[in-house]
């Protein structure tokens, strides 16, 4: 039976949007698996525009959903269309946009707060048993949503980003890359990708894969 | 031994720069293969920026190299850097940007121009007798700068743009994105990728893998 997973993005950029490459490997991984995708961004500005080349911050404006649909191909709609009960699964990339547009947890950690249209449709999904994915830095923003849940995820190795997790009342496991952790229980499974900016491009698409088949397989 | 590849990009975006699945896929391939990946764009503003959401032009202006930095997580260099000399091979992923930041076969087909630092790197590998391969759109600009070689090249389908290169004085070969076409005496490979717009991304990858392994295997 094909699976229908809900994607959520935040522009396109691994600076200042949804990380690029985690974004494309985790729609292809589901692609692969036959999954049925449809992306979905908050129509809203970004929190910032990223120089990627340089650093910089430029002067001037992008909105979440038009940078997105550069990674969706048009095909991509605004977040308040989307429903859990039409899925099956939720996939969340990572990249700064998932730490500084989803959520304000690049600014202030763990006492930061999630966009509440993206925590609606976290809660949505939790509460309706259906399996979460997040990628790099986004299990963050599910801890941040589902605190004190005591949830199992991974954000790669035991540093700063780990402790906040928690402090939101959830446990970290330590993974590489190339892998994911699963937490059976809570339907939640991450993928550390980019967390680790030392990874090859294989190892976190095997990773990014790895937590696809976890996700789908519930 | 590791092979050293040069990839060619321009922009980040499907309607107006390098289409990103295809680049990624790009990258991921080498990668997976250990290839040395370099990428190199011109420093040099898009023809255009389109809203990928909407498909209208926006009043803005970006940067080939510096939006390509969002693909390439700000490991790229100004196109300037590119010599034949320091690779093995050459890869230009397709989308938009290709035929319009590029050259400009998408206003004025075969009767049209490349940038002359594309159409250099183009012609140095080619003389140097390094493979080059080219997904997608891209193979026009393969086409248009080595006019009247007699190249064996794919773009999908025999549609109009096919007919665009028998005129620029090569043969055109009908395949299907996941699969590529290998012009074994000239050293120039080529798969269709997005030019079938309904072709699924895990076919795509297929096509643009093979095509990889094709180019590394001269």
């Amino acid at each position: 039976m094909t699976k229908k997973v809900a994607v959520i993005l935040c522009g396109s950029g691994y600076k200042d949007g949804s990380e690029i490459r985690e974004s494309v490997f985790t729609l292809l991984a589901l692609n692969q698996l036959n999954a049925h995708v449809e992306c979905f961004a908050p129509d809203d500005w970004q929190k910032d525009v990223v120089n990627c080349l340089n650093g910089k911050n430029m002067e001037e404006k992008r909105n979440m959903l038009v940078e997105a649909a550069r990674i969706a191909r048009g095909k991509i709609k605004d977040i308040k269309e989307l429903k859990a009960k039409n899925f099956d699964a939720l996939m969340i990339p990572g990249g700064f946009g998932a730490a500084k547009n989803l959520c304000t947890f690049a600014f202030e950690g763990s006492a930061g707060s999630v966009r509440s249209d993206v925590s609606g449709v976290i809660r949505s999904f939790y509460q309706e048993k259906l399996p979460i994915g997040a990628v790099c830095i986004a299990p963050v923003i599910v801890a941040m949503t589902l605190k004190n849940e005591n949830l199992l995820l991974t954000l790669g190795d035991e540093g700063e980003a780990a402790q906040e997790i928690v402090k939101l009342g959830h446990r970290h496991q330590q993974c590489l890359s190339s892998d994911c952790v699963v937490d059976k229980e809570h339907r939640v499974v991450t993928s550390p990708a980019y967390m680790d900016d030392g990874a090859s491009m294989a190892e976190i698409f095997q990773g990014i894969s790895k937590a696809v088949r976890e996700v789908l397989s519930f």
